[in-house]
Parts: C-alpha cells; structure tokens; sequence
C-alpha cells in the first residue's frame, strides 16, 4: 500500500497522499486491536450498494460502541470525493473506525476515522472456471456480526492453509458451518436448493443480494448447516464483495459434486455480474 | 498518551519522541487488529523479571508466526536506552509487534515492532485495603496462550462493567473460569489452599510469581475452578503485573467470604512487593 503514491486518503478530518496516513501509536487498533470497518467495491466511479454498507458501518460502530465523527452524509460526501480524486476503474474503498487515541490504552476515546481507496483486482476467469479448494477448521468468530477488525484466527492460519494447498477457511464449530474470515459460504442441494448458514456469521452484503437474486430461480433456505452435508453437496461456492461468487470444489479432502464449478453457481455469478452493471448504469444515468 | 511529549519510544528501528511514533495505516495492526504485545514493569530503573516477560514476547510472535526485528540482545539494548532516556521512577515497558505494512491488507509483512514506556500508577493503598467488586462474563479468549493485541470482548464489555459498578470482568465459559482481559484469577479454599485456573488462560507472569510464592506458605493447586466454587471461597484475588495482587470483595452479586480483602491475599502481596524490592535492589549491586 505505501508504494502507491497518487491515491488520496481521509485519515483523522484531512483528505492526504495515502503515503501520509498515519496513526499515532497509542491508537486503540494498536494498542488492542478496537476498531470496526466496512468495505464498499467501487466500479466505475459508482460504489455498489453503499447504502448497505453503510448501514452495517454504522451498526458495527454502535455494536462496538464506537462514534462516527462524521454524519452518514459527510461520509457519503468523503467517499465521493476520494472517488473523484483517485480516478480508479475498479476499486475497494475501505472505511476503519477505531477505539480513538487512548491515554491509558485500553479505554476508547474520540474514535479515529479513516478512508481509503485502492485498486481491486476481481478473480479471473480462468479462476472461476477451475473453482477454488477449501479447508475447514473448528472455530467461530467473536462477536460475529459486527465487522470489527479482528482477523487473528483468519490470519493465524494463513500458513496452514498454504501448506494444505488450500485457498480459504470454512469455519465450523463442532461441525456447524458459519463462514470464511473474508467471505459467506453457500451450498446447492441435490434437488437445486441454495442454501446459506443463518447463525454467527456476518451478514454480507453480496450475500444479501445472492439470496434475492437465488430466489428468483431456486428454492432458497437460510438455516444451520452441518459439515456432513457440505461434503455431500451438488455445489457450493462462496460470496463476498470482492470475489463475488467463487465456486468450490474441494472441501478439506472430499470433492464437492463433479469437482468443478456447478452450473447453478456459475448462473448465478452471472445475474450478480448483471445486476451490478444495472447499479452502475442506473448511477451514470 | 500523545500528551506527554517528553518521552522516547523505539518506532521502526529508530528511537524518535514518543509524540512522533507513528504507523502507516496500512500497518495490520489497523488494518486487521493483528499484533502480539507484552508489558514489564519498570521499577527504579529496573525491568523486573525481563527474562520472562521476553520468553513470553517471542514465544508469542512464533505462535502468531511474526519474526522479530531485533534479537534478544537488541532488544534488551533498546530497553536499557529506553529506562535510560525517559528517567521514570516507576513505568510500564511495552513491546507491540505488529503484522507490519501489508500489500493486500491481509497477508502479514515484515513485522513492525514499536517499544513504548509511560508513567505507571500502581493500585492506591485504599484501594488495596477495600478490595474490588467484579462482574462474569461467559466467554473465553481466542489463542489464550498468546498475548495478542485482540481485547475487543474486554473493551466492548467496559460499559456494561461500569453499569454494573464492578471494576474488572472475570471470564467463564460454560461456568469454567479462566482470566480476566488483562490479569489472573486466583481464589483461596476454606481450608487455605491457593488455587488458580490450568487452562484457557495466559500465563502471567505475576501469577508464576505468585503461585511460587504462597507454595512457600500454603498448599496451592493449579486445576479448573467453576463458578460455583468461586461464590463459596474464602477469599479471591487478580494478579498483574500492573496491579501485583488486588483483593476481590465481591464476583456479581455475590459477597466473598466477609466482602473484605483477605490475610492470605494481602499476606501475598506483602511478600510479592519484598521479592519485587529484592529484585530491584539486586540490580543495583
């Protein structure tokens, strides 16, 4: 990130060359690790759903008892001129909240607002087509709906993942499936039912909007899903703002369906791909 | 902290004013709260049990998988230079080490180290004297056994703690207590036997200390404690290094033996203040 100096950043009240966006070190993220955030994909100059985003933002915020210095329509005015500024094709504007500058470094203050925009490359072709492998570990997140900025676990088992040839973590505790660090998981049924975990994930945004456009063709569930059921699934993929859909087809060491991306996964890559070029369109307009 | 601008810290290899000490945000401590840490005291110029407040640090960065800038002996000099410099009487050290500047946000880089020392003020005499009430809470930290930087439980939990008038927040999962956000629990039996919890905990420094010390006096025993035991002792106490030993009168609603400090916890704190005194006299030979 310090390499890219043409892009701007809002960072405590200023907009400055992101290669100037410091924290002082007393700063509750540092200090603890406090601090929430959200992240909105921008695609030619338009961020996708903000007003979703910005509703978890400020949820977390409050979960977390955090404020936000600035009023959801300052916000809203930061990110349009960081997009004005930044001129970038296709990006993530990324929005960090933290506990603030504390003086005994542990107790919130005035918490610290920052805000930037950086390149977004979206997986290739060539990756959807092939779908990725995943491995599963024993563990659910803190607090999972609140999008804080804890990522120890996700992070941790970086290496673990590396090593098992695997490109991301399913977690499932005592063998009830919730979701990724990053993303939600989903599965197809045998019989063409796209279901989604219900309890201790993060609602994404991407998975909202997958369940909707899901039910225009499918039969959809929002329930508890156990691991057993995982590895006997048609297909299964997962979701998020960055990645969109991204089909699966290896669970730990089992194969998901045929091993290669299911059909219905790949449809509905294709109407999420659709209805972001209507969002976009719709702005231009 | 950023108040104090007459101290030193150690930031990114170089020893600058602590007003100065500053991260890009794109450090993973801001971007994902990821970062080990650990805090020795300093009394007159002497960081006690440095050995095994160090043990514990680099035990910590290879269990989070972060490689430290500095080796052992560096990082004793920077300490030494550090106590040298800012001339407090009595002080906290502390080490962060964070994930460093990461490209995507994600992946760890090269770790940032940051070494900070600010005035301490230990527990007031009355304090000591009254004991303090405590609240549970069901829940048990990620990675116990590392000191990572992720307190948001604890901090998140600050304001329902001062609701409740209770002045820290003692962890129990399913009834099974383990620690609180930032010391150990120990309680004593009826019959003055010294227990504190074996699992799910981080190992404090102060609490080993501790534990040597009334094995001097009383039978002690390392083992899990649940909640009800808790409410039937004969007395409870903390142990920081921060707060040494800090009697505890009452856990929820619940008095413990009189609802006032108990012999054997101050007698403790007694000879854990003379075996600190000896170690800093030590020293200064």
């Amino acid at each position: 990130m310090p390499s890219n100096d043409k892009l701007f950043a809002y960072n405590l009240g200023q907009i400055v060359p992101l290669s100037e966006a410091r924290l002082h070190v007393s700063d509750l993220s540092v200090q603890r690790g406090y601090g929430v955030f959200d992240f909105v994909k921008v695609q030619q100059g338009c961020p996708l759903f903000l007003d979703d985003y910005l509703n978890r933002f400020f949820q977390s915020a409050q979960l977390m008892h955090l404020e936000l210095p600035l009023s959801r329509e300052e916000l809203q005015q930061v990110i349009a001129k960081l997009i004005d500024l930044n001129q970038l094709p296709e990006a993530g504007m990324k929005m960090i909240l933290t506990g603030g500058y504390s003086e005994d470094g542990f107790t919130p203050m005035n918490p610290n607002l920052l805000i930037t925009q950086l390149p977004l490359t979206l997986p290739s072709a060539e990756k959807v087509a092939k779908g990725i492998p995943i491995m599963t570990h024993d563990y659910v997140r803190e607090v999972p709906e609140v999008k804080t900025i804890n990522y120890s676990m996700g992070i941790r088992l970086l290496q673990e993942q590396k090593a098992s040839g695997t490109e991301e973590v399913l977690y499932a505790k005592n063998g009830v499936v919730s979701e990724f660090p990053r993303c939600n998981f989903f599965l197809v049924t045998q019989d063409n039912t796209v279901v989604t975990p219900a309890k201790n994930i993060l609602k994404g945004i991407t998975r909202k909007n997958v369940l909707t456009l899901a039910g225009h063709r499918y039969k959809t569930e929002v329930r508890d899903i156990r691991l057993e059921e995982v590895l006997q699934a048609k297909e299964c993929f997962l979701t998020s703002t960055t990645k969109r859909i991204l089909p699966i087809v290896r669970v730990d060491d089992v194969l998901i369906g045929t091993g290669t991306p299911g059909k219905i996964s790949l449809q509905l890559l294709q109407d999420l791909v659709e209805l972001e070029e209507k969002m976009v369109s719709a702005t231009a307009k």
